[in-house]
């Protein structure tokens, strides 16, 4: 027998898994399994039939080069509508500083490839992103957590971190953000934190890495456009490196995002993309740049934000029916998820077990943390189920926690509340 | 001003680029340049009305899955057909041994990731493909070039070089090659020597990546499809890890590879593809995967073969006519290249300088080799330009020649007979 272990690099020997896919993995099984474990979008509000229009006339072989190799750099008429999609969240940038990539998942890898050397500390949110952690953790950072606070991260932790990181003679490289809706927990950063925040950076000569899937995402009750203004759109400096994708906002299974980037970093994730897959997919990259073009996305995004604050409102409603006084959560102002405590004794993978025999799925919060903590937390998507099939997941994970012995304590009315 | 240099990584800070991949962006200048560069399949030969049809269908909203996220191993129908695709070629595998790759390019990039720590040797043929070069470069592998017969990699040089860096310290993971029309010298490895090869890798414990794009598309006149029988095929001890992509024989615009690998590896390439992209484009696997299905693959494949063996007529004629005192070049019998060495005095870099004022593009044959030599060749791909602009590009190569000062020996009579 081959011994394939001596084979395997460093990285190979310790590579971190994300633990969404795997719970993907487990949505996948035969069954009725309702599932709020990846935050899918509703694929029922895809655009079918503009996308069906756009793809049949590319296809028909006027235009030989939609289905041939294209630049690394992206289709440039791609690049263009990029731009045109950054303008309107308020970012100014030129063609040197913009590069397509295979989904936002690898711009937080290109990152990671030409940022990060190992030891290198990265800093991230407690808790953050798992495709983060892992890609970064893949090229043997050190992932050190910051705390989150309602309004988002905590800047005295983050100094504090910094700090620390720092007497222990560490390269502190970036800190990688959601700051919109953020995944796991769906906070907003407040405004008054992201001036201060692009101060820090600067001050403490730092890159901030600022990855932007749900910004569109804002629920109109509780937040407006001007909200979610990225950081990058107020970057004097050129610290922040910010990543989008059309994931939430048209289909993920296009696998197409952008970064924006000082040019002298693109042209180093350009070479770094060449031998990572050459270029992204191209048919998929000219449905993706029509759509824009065509204002689909434009026409889309109103509904995305009713209909998905509309399954917020039912998951809240069906939690707080039907698990209000074992969960509490603050209600997200946009994005795909409902980040919960738990308030019986309960940990995270304990609920999760007796959650799947009930056939019902989620993430448990552990999973997003860095530092080992979060084991009372679990992460409720809503946003790919439908609202019938919502109501139908919180009563299974309702009757998953009946199975539990009564916690000893008195019900928390704070949980009522929310 | 920030420097953003302090911020790179070992690897950022010695990316290596493709040198396809740059003359990709020559050829992307306006104006009337012929290529012979990148190694571009002929995109009137795509299969246009059936990949219509099937994307039409696939996106007419029946199955909601067809835009959504994907496992990461791979959309399972099209695993299931790359495994009937890979029986064709000899190849028995299981489904645990399988990963869908975004390209081969990726497929390369996850071997390098995963079994290439800093410091390991990996042996390539001296030349190869510059995309491999840079995948392993990138992981800061020390790449070894193996000579090259005409009748593939020489296993007397092959063995030498596994001694010399033996007895140097060093840690030998694997050979990377391209037993089937070379890139970039169109050679096709001899089945004898297959067999030897796969001895060697046993009693010398060393992993060999097979990457064959190019193995279907062997030219009747000079090769049988028994003759690029993939060592895989007879593989006993699981030494072989085999690429394939659908880039040559449907279209590369779909971003679709495969990878078989041992079951232990597989199950490292997708968690380090999981932080690399998540999932291939999805509906890029579903197109394919019904292309392969419906047989258009198939029904396909004799038209290649004949074409591309045509082109390689229209372009064999050309340089005999115009330029067969000025180089040498063996016929190949597959593929999409003519590897030629420069009778003159020209270096490769010289005489690609003259050739793009004169309207023609070539990628010089050092950018193959890693030991810094080749500078007396050239690769010219006949594959994707019409045989009209094959023999227009030829004519302005032997301007570009007729430039330089008449070399002052004899024409090489060799030339005429190739």
């Amino acid at each position: 027998m081959t011994d394939y272990m001596q084979f395997l690099s460093a990285t190979g020997r310790q590579l971190t898994e994300s633990a969404i896919r795997r719970m993907g993995t487990v949505v996948a099984r035969p069954g009725d399994m309702v599932s709020f474990a990846p935050g899918y979008p509703d694929a029922s509000l895809f655009p079918w039939g503009d996308l069906r229009e756009i793809s049949t006339r590319l296809l028909d072989g006027h235009d030989e080069s939609a289905l041939q190799y294209g630049p690394t750099r992206g289709y440039p008429p791609l690049l263009e509508s990029a731009l045109h999609v950054l303008e309107g969240r308020g970012i100014r940038a030129s063609l040197d500083q913009l590069i397509i990539t295979t989904g936002s998942q690898q711009g937080i890898d290109l990152i990671a490839r030409v940022l990060v050397s190992p030891g290198d500390v990265v800093l991230v949110e407690l808790p953050t992103f798992t495709g983060a952690i892992a890609a970064f953790k893949n090229m043997q950072a050190d992932v050190v957590g910051v705390k989150q606070e309602p309004d988002g991260i905590s800047l005295e932790h983050l100094d504090e971190v910094w700090q620390q990181q720092k007497r222990l003679g560490k390269t502190i490289k970036l800190l990688y953000l959601v700051p919109n809706f953020q995944n796991p927990t769906g906070v907003l950063l407040s405004l008054p934190k992201r001036a201060r925040l692009l101060e820090w950076a600067e001050r403490r000569d730092t890159l901030i890495v600022e990855d932007d899937p749900y910004g569109q995402l804002y629920f109109e009750d509780m937040a407006k456009e001007e909200d979610t203004r990225p950081l990058r759109a107020d970057d004097r400096n050129g610290r922040v490196l910010y990543l989008n994708t059309v994931s939430k906002m048209l289909a993920p299974g296009f696998r197409v995002g952008w970064m924006v980037a000082p040019e002298v970093l693109i042209e180093r994730f350009d070479t770094a993309k060449q031998s990572a897959d050459l270029t992204s997919g191209i048919l998929d990259q000219r449905i993706v740049h029509e759509a824009l073009r065509q204002g689909v996305a434009d026409e889309l995004a109103p509904k995305l934000r009713a209909w998905y604050r509309h399954k917020r409102e039912v998951m809240e409603q069906a939690l707080r029916t039907h698990l209000g006084s074992k969960l509490t959560w603050a209600t997200p102002k946009g994005g795909f998820f409902i980040w919960a405590t738990l308030l019986g004794s309960d940990t995270d993978t304990e609920w999760l077990e007796r959650a799947l025999t009930h056939g019902v799925v989620f993430v448990v919060g552990s999973a997003f943390h860095v530092d080992g903590t979060g084991h009372n937390t679990v992460r409720l998507s809503f946003s790919a189920p439908s609202p019938e099939r919502i109501k139908e997941g919180v009563r299974r994970l309702a009757a998953a926690v009946q199975d539990q012995p009564t916690p000893t304590g008195p019900p928390s009315t704070l949980a009522r509340d929310r």
